[in-house]
Order: C-alpha cells, then structure tokens, then sequence
C-alpha cells in the first residue's frame, strides 16, 4: 500500500522569491518545515506541545531535488508523510506542488529525538505516547 | 559638530533579492541590525558580549526611508550612530550606501535595555560600564 | 466613522523565531505586506494581477512599533488599512495582534505607483479603475 | 590528490538564529549560495557577471548533513569545490565550519547551465571560457 501524503497549502510571499523571478531554493527546506509541522498537528500532536514535553526533533539531514519553479502568489501544496520510524531517529518525505498540480520539488529530512540540551532520547522507553504518535504516522495508509 | 557614522560592508546575497530584481525591502532591516551589531564592535563591546552579560536591547520600533534600489552582489556601506542615549533606551540612526556612494536607505531605531526576561534596567545604575560605552558613542564626532 | 481593518492569519514558523525565543522583528515588514495583499486579495484586486497590469506599489517608507512579543506556532492576525490615498502614493496602517488579540505591532507604510521601471504613473489618469479601487477601500467603515 | 577547497568567512546574524538559540537548519543552504559565489569571485569569475553574460546556473539539487550547531555572532568557514563538471551541469561539494574549526555541516549541489529562460546550454559549445573556468576549478588541488 502507498503511504497517505498529509497535505497542508502556503501562499507564495514575495520576500521569498528572488532576481530570477521564482521562489529562492532555500525557502523549500522552511516549506519543508511547515509540511511536517502541518502533519503533526492534524494528526494530534502539535510540534510546540512536544517541545514544551521536553522532546526536540533536531534536523539530521535535508535533501531537496528542485523540479519546476513556483512564483510569487502561488498557493503550494506541502505534503509529508514519515518514511521510517526508528529507536532514536525519524525520516520524513515531502513534496512540494504548485497551484496546477505539478511537482516543484520533492525531498526527505532525518531528525533526531533529543532532550532541550540535544542528548539523544530512546522514543519507545523514554516517549513511548510520541513514540506510538509517530508509529501511527509511518502506517498510515492512502485511501 | 557633526555625529561620526560608523561603517561596515555587506554583500547583497541572491536570498535577499525579490522578483523585482532588487533588494527586498525587510532586508534593510536587517542591514540596520548588522550596522549596529558591528559599530558597537568596532568600539570594543559586542553584542554577543552585552547579552552574556544580562543586558538585552529590544527593539522598540524602527523606521525605514526607502531611497534607491540597491541590487544582487552590491557591496553596501552600512553606517550607525548614536542619535541619543537616555536612562533606559537608546536611539539609534542609519544609513545604507550602494556601490557608487547613492543612499539607499536611511532610518533609525530605538531600544529599550532590560534584563533577560525583557524587564527595563536602569542603565546608570544597573550597567555603568555599559551606560559609559554608550555615551561615548554618542559623543563621537565626524573628524 | 472608524475605518474599516481587513484582517488575515498567519501562523509563526519556526524559522522566523531567533535566540530571545521570540519573532525577530523583522519579520513583522513581512508580516505587513502579508496583510497589504490579503486586503487587497479580500476586495477583488490582487497584488500580482495589479503587478500584471504593469503597476507597482514600491515602498517608500515603513514604520514599526513593537510592542510585545510573539511566539513560535502563534497565529497572528494582521489588520491593513488605507490611511490616505493620493495621485501618485498611498499610505496604508496595521497591527499584528496574537493569539489572545494582544496587540504585538503596529505601523504604517507608504508606498508610490509606478510602472515596472519604477517610474512615477499618476493614478487617477494612468490606472483610474484601480485608483477607484484604492479610493473604495480608503473610504471602507468598520460596522 | 585532495581537492583544493576555496574558503570564505561568514558572521552569522541574529535573524539567522531560532528559538532553540542556534543557526536554523534552512540558513545553511543560503550559505551554501555564498560558498559558491565566493569560490567564483575569488577565481575570477563572479556569479553575477555569468549571469550578465547570459548564463545561469539553476539549483537542481541540495543536501545538507548537519554536525554540530552554529551560534550568533560566529564567524563561520565556508568551504565550496567543484566535485564535477558534465557537459550541462556541475555537482558541488561544501563544508561549513565553525570559529574553532569543527564541522558544522557538510553538503553538495547540483546545477544545470542555462539561459535566461532556463533553457539548457551545452556548456562546451556555447559557453567554452566559462567551461575552461569551472574545469579549472574542478582540477585545484589542494596545496
């Protein structure tokens, strides 16, 4: 089965774009950000409660492959799901598609799960509801 | 006697163009935090320092006068100086110049000193040292 | 008669927070032309149509007045307003307000209409329809 | 032999840092962009000038490992080299250090040559000093 892709809209603002005309590269790795905030908190769990749990979710890695751009006004759909849930870290994907559908850029992110002071967590024992949280993400099945 | 303004140089980042081929204009904001981050540098206390040791300067309000584009890659003169420093806040006031000398922007800002939970210091009393920094910028005069 | 403020949301992302743990304040220039578009948008003009029918609205100037802090993941209501049209510029007010309705910011900008090479156009003659726009919304009452 | 890496020097802002107190993970791709513009400056060919020769360098790709974070005021090394060149496109590679040497990210790039209107060039035939230049880059070796 697919994964479901949880989907979530941003407006395209001016200071984001650049001299070329289109959104600036950079500002896909914030939507990104907004795409996984965006999931967790329709799914019941917002990325704010967790922190003030004592859970940060720190940012491992981020790659973005850029495949047509998107300009100013546009209203983007963000998508994200979680690709793989394990003992101490995550892997989210993400798509990002302009107001017609097509695909402007598409990526994953891997993050840790750290106290405030970014010592490692072991989800299952030390977070076992965010653990159970995000396992109910990574099976989350598209209709 | 004049005020001495106390410059540095930025390069204008791709990031902080806008589709109309120019600096956005939010930047300049950013440009007057800089300038004051680095004159106060130059004159042997930095911000970073300042906050280290409890003192907080947040922003009050900040006012922009939008002169002539400046654009991708210009090397810009930032310039800073003391407009006026009273018990608890402090004013600021700005330039930014393009390549070629021709103001782009002028503004100022004013600041209030307060503790790290943002509570207001009596600046004579509470940081002499810091309060006699101040001063001394804004006494300095063009040569 | 009060005049009317059109309002939208906005919600914090993580990116526009800095180390005070709090908006840095330049986003909130960004946040007013947010709520300039959304006002527009809302009375049936765009910002990108207008830009499409070869008017601008470059800033002249902006202004702002923080007054207290806002937060990661808050929503941000923005309220735009027309303070004044004239023939050739247009000087707009807002607030930011959070989540409780606190008021966070207020300000004003002002802005001329050009063509896109930023040459002055003299509204009433050059671009009546929208000049009659700017003049509804001017006019606008709170009810 | 060990490529040669071209190295600048950043000072991170306070606008660039985030309520955890570090740099946000998003800056690091826009320090990327001035990487790369560095290393072109610094070998005699600016980013710019390419552009106003008609070419443009289009992102493709970008990935990001994060190490350890990066704090305000921070002087940062940034380090960028050619990994590749192909006939339309080239792969960069990057480091990210901070004031002390240690590794803050590490990442690469990949981008197309095009024209204005994002069409591909071949960089060979149509664009041969400017392939003669990268090619150059791609050959420094480190001393």
């Amino acid at each position: 089965m697919a994964k479901r892709k949880f989907e979530s809209k941003i407006r395209v603002q001016y200071h984001e774009t650049d001299a070329m005309g289109i959104v600036h590269h950079s500002n896909y790795v914030r939507y990104f950000e907004a795409a996984r905030t965006e999931m967790m908190r329709q799914c019941g769990y917002s990325y704010d409660e967790m922190e003030k749990a004592g859970v940060w979710m720190p940012v491992l890695s981020v790659n973005v492959s850029y495949k047509m751009p998107a300009v100013y006004d546009e209203i983007l759909t963000l998508c994200c799901w979680v690709e793989r849930l394990k003992g101490a870290s995550i892997e989210l994907g993400y798509e990002v598609r302009g107001a017609d559908g097509r695909l402007c850029a598409a990526g994953n992110s891997s993050h840790g799960f750290t106290d405030k002071k970014l010592r490692p967590l072991r989800m299952k024992r030390q977070a076992p509801e965010l653990y159970a949280f995000f396992k109910g993400l990574e099976k989350a099945e598209a209709e």
